[in-house]
């Protein structure tokens, strides 16, 4: 691995500059496709991290002898760094943990948020390991136009959408940068800092001399919930446990960043297990935007508001008349509602045959659209009612700096 | 102020560049003289802040009821930014906090790094005001190739030699970065560095693309403590509090960083006092340097090697023979035993009798050496002696994160 991340680990991830191709920019900040929609196959070359094959999602079902998750099945999660490592120490009965976190930047989440955590829910089940999960509240005061006391409210509320996603409070451990930096936390994030250049945060991230210092001092802030020893009150004298970091594959760079100092800090590189985006209601061209309600469901959505959304822009690659649809059937690579019931149908033989009807043109758009505000309005309501059910106190247990002994159990 | 901090904010500290002229080098980090050693005038020109003139240390001598201290009244601590702005309140019955500290990279202080914590301590005493303490061992951490671990405890052996300059235990915090970054004090670190260009710190500080972004993140953690809010353990409810610091004039480029930042984030710009440099053995054109051994005096150093250092080392202006001597006198502006009588001499008539004697060439630098001798050697005595006293319980109580209810009485 560390050739290829020596190699990837110096250039900002844009990619495709062949003659009439649009650029392919994604970081952390910014995802944009060029034309035929992301490139992941071009991705995961550059990123210099691993196509996540069918034998290994096949080695996952046996050592957790549960069937994989849809999102693994379906190749969802399609790429990942040694992940084969924390499989291998896991069958010899070692045990490792799990890093996930999020940026609170909204107030409500769309459904492309809980992809992550949905994920992780199942990984922590099958796994039976601890999570820690960071809500990077300095980071988006430092990008955002928001107060300190806005962000913070922002992590806390959103911390409610993760819990009701239903981890173990016995297992997992949510934190906000404001509330837990400092201590051991902050040792590590100086650690990281002292080995990374700011040519080489340039080249991973692609900042600008007017960009703030902020910005440049973020990145070990997101790298340090990958070591054990960022967390005391968890994995006291457990430096070597190794950490698996469920994420889209947009946030790549941090942990190309991250497994690049790990040694040179006595520490262990993290292992990753990264998804493709979940694509906007107009198409793959993007992720969905938080500041374009229309480009997505989110939870709080109604179930007015789902059928309005997507009958109205979800992408369809279906044909303009009935007529030519019934002769042509669909286009099933650009069909938002086919990808949306990819990730949310978790019935694999009912999802193939609306594939079949449907690229055959035996079913209509509105058809499969019907489908999806049924399978969104019941993903959606069963969060709602997790959501409520989710009171301060449970913030706080879960948010509290406090031991997990049962963590492994 | 702000017109002249916007001018000599975007520039590195280096003047001199005239013809045959060596440049002067000023940074925190860095302090090179030219041939004729630091030329403060031009610094105080180039940094923008003002010179300490005698109406003002006769307005501090006539609010604190009592003789300015030497280091004052003889132009030591020459320059000041907004000083007469906290006289001011102090004159309305307002009060202020100070705020100095160090980087703790050597087991042992020499008498350079006495400076500003003698001077801080009679501020204490005269105006009655609470006082904050950084220690820096992060900023060490990151500049020199020492362990976290090394870091943290030169940090506390040095609060030890801080506590035996006989600051007040009721109105003193002392803390570690290591130890108390986190909270209120990260949430103003995070503010800072969000106003801060990394083109603006490469003017101030003149870092480079190779550099690590540690020092790149360093500058906010300096800064931070000028804001009342980052201790709400002892300014809780009292954010627009005024803060004096204390420092050599080398340190100006954070605080220059920081006045320019805080209006921005509704904080009140911290006041400034600033001294010169406390020369080398050798002469006036560098500082001290912890890692020449002979260029400095030591707090650890015996009677016997105060006295080899001074006879050996301690640069003469005095003529080549007795004879000439005799004759033309000693040149005062180069002579170092003058200069370091001149910190540490408190008697003010003897100090001119002495110099008059030395000049006129009836004194020989062997007399005038004689006297340092025995000035350095009771300075040092006595900062042994009170050393010895400081225990590790009072260490832990001068760094314990606690209210201080009398701090103002």
């Amino acid at each position: 691995m560390s050739a290829e991340e020596a190699s990837a680990g110096t250039e900002v991830s844009v990619v495709g500059k062949e003659e009439g191709e649009e650029q392919q920019v994604v970081n952390p900040w910014e995802v944009s496709a060029g034309k035929g929609g992301i490139d992941y196959d071009k991705l995961v070359d550059q990123f210099g991290c691993q196509r996540l094959d069918d034998a290994l999602v096949a080695r996952v079902e046996r050592l957790t002898a549960r069937p994989p998750h849809c999102f693994l099945r379906r190749g969802l999660f399609f790429a990942h760094r040694d992940l084969n490592e924390i499989l291998d120490l896991y069958e010899r009965g070692e045990r490792f943990y799990l890093y996930t976190g999020r940026g609170p930047s909204s107030e409500a989440l769309h459904l492309g948020h809980l992809i992550p955590f949905m994920f992780t829910k199942y990984l922590q089940d099958a796994f039976k390991v601890p999570l820690v999960i960071q809500l990077t509240d300095d980071e988006k005061f430092l990008w955002k136009n928001l107060t300190v006391e806005e962000s913070k409210r922002l992590a806390r509320e959103n911390a409610k959408d993760i819990i009701a996603c239903g981890f173990d409070v016995e297992r997992t451990f949510i934190f906000s940068d404001f509330n837990y930096v400092g201590g051991a936390f902050y040792e590590n994030m100086v650690k990281v800092a002292r080995c990374v250049t700011y040519n080489k945060v340039v080249g991973i991230f692609g900042f600008s001399p007017e960009d703030h210092i902020g910005k440049i001092s973020f990145p070990p802030v997101q790298a340090v919930p990958s070591f054990p020893s960022s967390f005391p009150h968890l994995f006291s004298g457990n430096d070597q446990l190794r950490c698996l970091i469920p994420c889209a594959i947009d946030q790549d760079p941090y942990f190309r960043m991250t497994r690049d100092v790990a040694p040179r800090i006595g520490y262990q590189k993290p292992s990753l297990i990264e998804s493709r985006f979940f694509p906007a209601l107009q198409g793959e061209n993007t992720k969905m935007s938080a500041s374009d309600p229309n480009s997505a469901i989110y939870v709080t959505d109604s179930v007015k508001e789902i059928k309005t959304k997507v009958n109205k822009y979800a992408f369809s690659g279906g044909q303009d008349s009935i007529e030519l649809h019934r002769k042509l059937g669909a286009n099933l690579d650009v069909d938002v509602p086919i990808k949306y019931l990819n990730f949310f149908l978790e019935d694999d033989n009912e999802l193939e045959h609306i594939k079949k009807e449907y690229k055959e043109g035996r079913m209509l758009t509105g058809e499969v659209k019907q489908r999806l505000v049924t399978v969104l309005s019941e993903l959606v309501a069963r969060h709602q009612r997790a959501r409520a059910q989710v009171t301060e106190e449970m913030v706080d247990a879960f948010m509290a700096v406090r031991p997990l002994p049962n963590m492994f159990g």
